[in-house]
């Protein structure tokens, strides 16, 4: 038999994710399997624990990689502290705003939404007066919203959940590892990532953290998790303590990539990693603009590493990314939803966030314009 | 900072799972991550699933892999069959049937039980009354109990369920890739499997299929889906037609691998491959009965590849299997549940599977012993 893996090319990914993975990654993915319950691979998980409460900036203790994608974070946000009935708050301004209102509605939520403009961010002074009426069990936000390259301001709608009593639920896919986080100086309970953006890690692990506050009201619960997979409360036994419970079998070799992807980012420094991304947008936005090319977003509230780049009159958009794909094997991305044909999404996130990667980039679509 | 990956020792794997891993699927995981719409990525999804579509025997054409580990495929099963309020039965013989009935609750089945003496199989005969009744919407059980080492007759079951009109649902969890497994000849309506037992590839992935009948099921629900992340009528948008639909991002190089395991598994052969597990345990028996051990389960319902030992009196089990594992880089498994403390559960699974591994734990237990 052909093996289709021989066909695999190798190409620079500058889409919204998965992101360039660095060498050293991908060697530890290819070191040899552990037993899930071996005392050598449980050290690696107190240490990718650690690591991850570095990365987040935060001490809680409920913290660890769910066994799935950054989609099965977000579902264990909502699973964990949604019960059938409760009242939920989403703020919209795109797409994974939007997805979050269908997961937490299928837990039984009863959810409201605050819609935004796509490409504008949220506006907490709109917020604000949502919170001073029926209390809301979770209020949910993104902080980097990957289908358009906005930045919410996480920080200053947090200032307002706590005091209204809700549990404060962020989306940090897109933005942990490119730009700051601050899960405990922003009041956040409960926030998740992935780990083929910013940590430039292969697909297939959800950073996941819970705020004490947030396991004391999972723990309160009237009704079970609707997920036994996702149930933090398990999870958490297998996670920390003396006695490991089994629960599930981790993937093993996937926590050995995001061990090491993390290593990475804590190597180089948080504040080097952000600067880095800051400076290649830069980068970035100088030759878009000289190519006359717009951005979709107003500079104050761009995001570093997703660019959503107005596709000009007249341009085919998906003839433009098959060949920048085909040859010049550069992957970018095409808008989503209302989006879908009006933008380009170009990320600079993790290992590919290098002035060498954009120069290339800015050259090809140059060629292929 | 110090690197933990430097100290991950080579552990030949010969517990529960997860089991040995082949060369070339370690170097398949460590091939360049690509977009998860790359048209080599889309490529090799299609192949991936021809190639379970032959290892589970279906022509199902909801056949992919679960974006978690075979716990989540477990999850998968009943979140997409299962709406509040139907009737489930699951036939329990040991921890593995168990969680099935925690997994259905949560999901607001409401669920009956036919429990076995762990170590023993189940009864068709005893089933078959309780199919009689009020009908139920889904039966369920374990093919290859983890848990006690016991083959359940999955197609004798399946002959009773088809004509009580409920959806058979089966966990072939430890059974895919060591025994035979015909989901198309059993009947069988929902399969799942795990990628790291008998496909030997790391942990992460859960091979899933629908039947026909399973999806008209689905279709026709009167409730979404809980689970967003597990939902397979949005999953089979992406995992087949020629617009593929994006709903998560795939966990692109542990597809790799997963697809490099089943490749290795159909260039050898189904035959050939279950014909290795069976003279291995043969091979197994022989000399743990030379040593005086004995088996849990009686010799005609035995697992070739999981094989529960019955800790001698007077013996500490755990120091046997910690002394294994520092003195002799081999890793066994304990007891789970009411069997803690009372057996051994040594697997010989995939890559495992080889004489030369079994020599090798034999000389090594007597040693310890």
């Amino acid at each position: 038999m052909t093996n289709r893996l021989d066909a695999i090319p190798d190409i620079l990914l500058m889409g919204p994710g998965p992101s360039a993975v660095h060498p050293d990654v991908y060697r530890a993915l290819a070191r040899p399997t552990l037993g899930h319950l071996d005392p050598a691979f449980i050290a690696l998980m107190d240490d990718t624990k650690g690591l991850l409460q570095q990365v987040m900036r935060t001490r809680n203790h409920v913290t660890f990689p769910v066994s799935g994608t950054g989609s099965a974070g977000m579902e264990a946000a909502f699973a964990n502290l949604v019960e059938p009935g409760d009242r939920v708050l989403v703020l919209v301004n795109g797409f994974f705003g939007q997805r979050m209102t269908d997961v937490a509605a299928r837990l039984g939520a009863v959810v409201e939404t605050v819609a935004f403009d796509w490409g504008t961010p949220v506006v907490p002074d709109v917020v604000k007066p949502k919170l001073a009426g029926p209390p809301y069990k979770v209020v949910a936000m993104v902080h980097a919203e990957t289908s358009t390259g906005v930045a919410n301001p996480v920080a200053d709608v947090g200032a307002l959940v706590k005091p209204a009593g809700a549990l404060f639920v962020v989306d940090g896919v897109t933005s942990l590892g490119g730009m700051p986080v601050e899960v405990d100086g922003w009041g956040i309970d409960a926030f998740y990532s992935c780990s083929q953006k910013g940590l430039s890690c292969p697909p297939g692990l959800a950073p996941f953290s819970l705020s004490d506050r947030a396991v004391a009201r999972l723990l309160a619960r009237k009704t079970k998790v609707a997920s036994w997979y996702l149930d933090a409360s398990l999870l958490v036994n297998y996670w920390e303590g003396a006695k490991r419970a089994y629960h599930h079998t981790a993937p093993i070799n996937m926590i050995y990539g995001l061990y090491q992807a993390l290593l990475n980012v804590m190597t180089e420094g948080l504040d080097a990693v952000f600067a880095r991304h800051r400076d290649v947008h830069r980068q970035l936005v100088a030759g878009l603009e000289k190519m006359g090319l717009e951005l979709l977003v107003r500079p104050e509230c761009r995001l570093p590493m997703l660019n959503a780049i107005k596709v000009p009159a007249g341009v085919d958009e998906a003839r433009v990314r098959g060949r920048l794909l085909t040859e010049h094997k550069i992957e970018i991305g095409a808008g989503l939803g209302p989006l879908a044909g009006k933008v380009w999404r170009v990320g600079i996130m993790g290992h590919a966030a290098r002035a060498e990667n954009v120069e290339r980039f800015l050259a090809a679509l140059k060629a292929v314009l």
